[in-house]
């Protein structure tokens, strides 16, 4: 009991007593609610010991329970004491109800409210409220009342984005998005996303890891003004001109005053990403709450052609750069030289680094071997990299932010000889792939809809995945956004033309092997359809890196399968052949050699 | 402006000049909000003359329009009269949201609280508000004060449903059921579906039109007692026996009474299936409502084993009447005997009332010849029957209520020669039939995901069909039930063994031809899959009845399509055969014979 998380708890228990709680609830998120979280906020991080993208710990007074999904089951028990932990599904029931069935009647739950969203805040409260469970929303964070020392915010500036990158101004941005606010029937947007008052504003960042964004929170007037809340010493003196008329900036502590100036105005806000604290807040001060989706996701995720140019690029570039990885890795196996996973996405990304628009990895590359791969979201960085094993299979995932646009592949490598049913296995992801990039469907489709196209080979035998088959990606922003995604979940939104969307079928086999075939596609209108009575759209893979043929089994592709992949392999010959030579344009040829 | 119609639009108007409304809404619903209307509350019906099975009105001073989904649009022109109302889409934009858009701010819109779900009100109260316009729930309903002679509600007994048949015993129902209510926090729910309280106390009934059900209302609580808000003089003196302890009967005029007497008691109800009218005057009596699905649904919809071998039972005999129907049909085609809808639909029926367990039909047989087809819930009886014509497809979807079990099929059938194009659509049909029929899927998956399954060959040619693919079948109940569906809509009920649901992808041409290939299939586990990872489900099919081959293509088939239909044909064949002789049995054995 004198580990550091032990130490933590106990702190956290003494908190919780002087609180008169019975239970705190702490989830990954911070107060911004996105899925990369700065260091200075990584609460889960400093109360459990788990490093995963989501997750929520409960603190009781003897014990404790640390909910992951699918992706983490096997990483939650090698970081987390299991002596200090229970260890408990996400997903398959509310972790409010999971409290109301461990909880007596007449306990109090504390939660930070500026760490959920208003959705989950007003969902705990109505079922706890049913089991005589008091939900209470604190004023301070017990994490952040024990938390000594605690990292210190980041200081990185602003950086201007230059209005031939966005293919739009700031100010056409918040006069088109300011429309939609209106028609919402509100005064006013509270603009929660980082990604979404950067995109509007035209600005980047480096406030939190991988995604190029500051912190802050933004109100959008239905008039197109807009008011920014960060802090002003990041803003580049040159910001106000860039920005165009109409944007005021402040320090982030004046959210709440302005917050509370809001009585009588309607307050679009999105209960499912804003947090509870400032639309509580907001409603206690007398403003009148409109529920209803970030006005700006849609915009953003629909690229406008400049955008979607610089899309096409950066992967090209991406593919020139990890065909290039790809060739050398080959050629070490070749000579008897397997390296660590680590070594392996350091070299992957000094392929990515030569390109000089490079700027990050667009999320910690998932370099995993072998059963490593088992893990969806594996990184090697929170333990002992493992050593490439000869006859094992090497799964990378990784991105890149370019200056034009974001990436976001994964390859699965066959180091030496795999089995049949490991090729079985990973052709049966491929074929689930091929269904998805080749699918047509009506405008007004989901992302929902096609989910199952990508799963139904494995499905047919009895195998799924526990993951989302496809999320959007931002154009130098969050690789992973909204308001589209492909997935068993409920989401209605519409696939349309301009979006990014990843299409990431996969398989994992606990302890031995990882299988993820992911390309980026893009939504474009089915111009060559003749005689079509709906409007159609179909998909485009922005993503030119071969696909590792010496995983799959020929036998269980049929003919337009086949023809999909010699297809695909000589579009990517094509287009990264000039760009390649000598032993790396070798490598190529015959990675795109027809099956 | 001297029809019926407009006479009674003009009452109508008076009565709203004098509740002050500027817009009425009258939905083809009625207070018990099924899908069939007994004929003294078909109000929409009287107001505009559309007799489709799903509808709304909106009567405005100066104008009116009625909206109708994609099933209804050619029908809808023949049925209203066009100088009279606008036809609108009823899925495009939910109508308050029309209304919001067509009314100026300050108006007053009329609705019947008995007419509507709660979750509808209670949107459509947000939404007008939001525009201004007040939605006002009417003590009367003007149609009622208009609607003179109206029709008597019909006086025809209940009938005890016997336990051998039903596999449960009302109390264990009631019991079982009674559990999930606590588990939901309530103290009592509010039944309100005729065939969840029927299937309670396995009652049926003849009080409206294709379901064996009695008008009524019920409250079942915690502790498995009920009471049935019913006409009295409808029940045979020996229910008291029949459903046995903890149940007492009422008058329906004494439901309001029941509801105020609900103070301080928590309602379970279902703000999705249950008029607003009730739930609002529980909750002004004090009750707290609970809102959840309605706790019959799932075990009503889960066939017990008596239950499916009632279905399967149902299905055979059923098999041999449709195949007696389509073989003496090909011999009248072949001998130029070609009869009008009506003839055909009376034909068929006689074939199953030739069983002595037949009881009626489960819906409006439809009976469609040439291009009337293409109104997919097209009606023969609203119009003059049409011939059947040489070179041309017949389309016949019908379904008998047996005493033990309900069907519903539709089969599509060539009349002399057919075109290729016609033959391409019914092949396109037939592959996404059978990509649903064959799928297999890990627990947990609900038919919205599985619905582009029987989409996507159509699709990948620009085209789609405007209804659901698959609804839920009661046992000699509602052929229409919940909660599955099988549907583009969000519906996240997970698929589980024993649920008997309809696979009828179609495709429409307007003003030339329609296509529908149904049958209904029963979830079952895979059992046969070996190193399954997951607990996997399939379906089987129920329905077991020749589909035309003349009008397929097999060079668009593939091999295991073709496996598929000839393995189905070859089923068809070894279960019907020995219930047919002479040229019956011989038509059979062509109709069933390999493709």
């Amino acid at each position: 009991m004198s580990s550091p998380i032990a130490s933590r708890l106990a702190a956290v228990r003494s908190e919780m007593a002087q609180l008169n709680l019975d239970a705190f609830i702490q989830p990954r998120a911070d107060e911004y609610l996105g899925e990369y979280v700065p260091a200075h906020n990584e609460r889960l991080l400093w109360l459990s010991g788990f490093t995963g993208s989501a997750g929520m710990a409960i603190v009781m007074k003897n014990s404790a329970a640390i909910f992951v999904d699918g992706r983490y089951v096997v990483q939650v028990r090698q970081q987390v004491d299991a002596a200090l932990y229970s260890y408990q599904s996400l997903t398959d029931m509310p972790q409010y109800q999971w409290l109301a069935e461990h909880l007596p009647s007449g306990s109090r739950v504390g939660v930070d409210p500026r760490c959920h969203t208003l959705a989950w805040f007003d969902e705990a409260k109505m079922a706890l409220d049913k089991a005589g469970i008091e939900l209470v929303a604190l004023a301070r964070n017990p994490v952040d009342s024990c938390w000594q020392p605690r990292p210190a915010a980041g200081n990185a500036p602003a950086q201007l984005f230059s209005d031939a990158l966005a293919g739009k101004t700031s100010g056409q941005k918040r006069r088109e998005i300011g429309a939609l606010i209106q028609k919402a029937g509100a005064d006013v947007a509270l603009v929660s996303a980082l990604d979404s008052f950067c995109w509007l504003l035209n600005i980047r960042g480096q406030d939190i890891p991988r995604i190029p964004v500051i912190l802050g929170t933004a109100l959008l007037y239905a008039d197109g003004r807009m008011t920014l809340f960060t802090r002003l010493e990041k803003l580049p003196e040159d910001i106000a001109a860039h920005v165009g008329e109409g944007v005021s900036f402040r320090e982030e502590a004046a959210l709440n005053e302005a917050l509370s100036a809001l009585n009588g105005k309607k307050l679009l806000a999105d209960p499912h990403t804003a947090n509870a604290a400032s639309q509580l807040q907001a409603k206690a001060a007398g403003a009148k709450l409109i529920a209803g989706s970030d006005p700006v996701a849609l915009a953003k995720a629909c690229k406008n052609p400049t955008e979607m140019q610089g899309m096409i690029d950066s992967h090209i570039r991406d593919g020139v750069a990890v065909s290039r990885f790809l060739a050398w890795l080959d050629n070490e196996v070749a000579n008897g030289r397997l390296h660590d996973e680590a070594v392996l996405a350091d070299k992957l990304e000094s392929f990515r680094k030569q390109h000089p628009q490079y700027r990050e990895p667009s999320f910690d590359t998932i370099s995993a071997a072998g059963s490593n791969a088992a893990m969806c979201h594996y990184n090697y960085a929170n333990g002992t990299p493992k050593m490439l094993e000869m006859n094992s299979i090497y799964l990378v995932d990784s991105g890149a932010q370019y200056q034009d646009g974001t990436t976001d592949v994964t390859r699965t490598i066959a180091i030496g000889k795999v089995t049949d049913e490991q090729k079985k296995l990973v052709t049966l992801v491929l074929k689930g792939h091929i269904a998805l990039d080749q699918a047509r469907f009506p405008k007004g489709t989901s992302g929902q809809q096609l989910d199952m196209l990508a799963r139904q080979y494995l499905w047919q035998q009895g195998f799924d995945y526990d993951h989302g088959t496809g999320h959007g990606v931002g154009h130098y922003l969050s690789v992973h956004e909204g308001p589209q995604r492909i997935a068993k979940n409920h989401n209605a939104v519409a696939l349309a033309p301009g979006m990014v969307i990843s299409n990431e079928p996969g398989y994992y086999r606990e302890g031995a092997f990882g299988i993820r075939l992911e390309n980026l596609i893009t939504v474009k209108p089915c111009t060559e359809l003749a005689g079509a009575e709906r409007e159609t759209y179909c998909f485009e893979a922005l993503t030119l890196i071969p696909m590792d043929k010496r995983l799959f089994d020929k036998a269980l592709l049929n003919a337009d399968e086949i023809a999909w992949l010699n297809r695909y392999h000589q579009r990517v010959y094509d287009t990264l052949s000039p760009r390649l030579s000598g032993s790396e344009l070798a490598w190529l040829q015959q990675a795109t050699a027809a099956l």
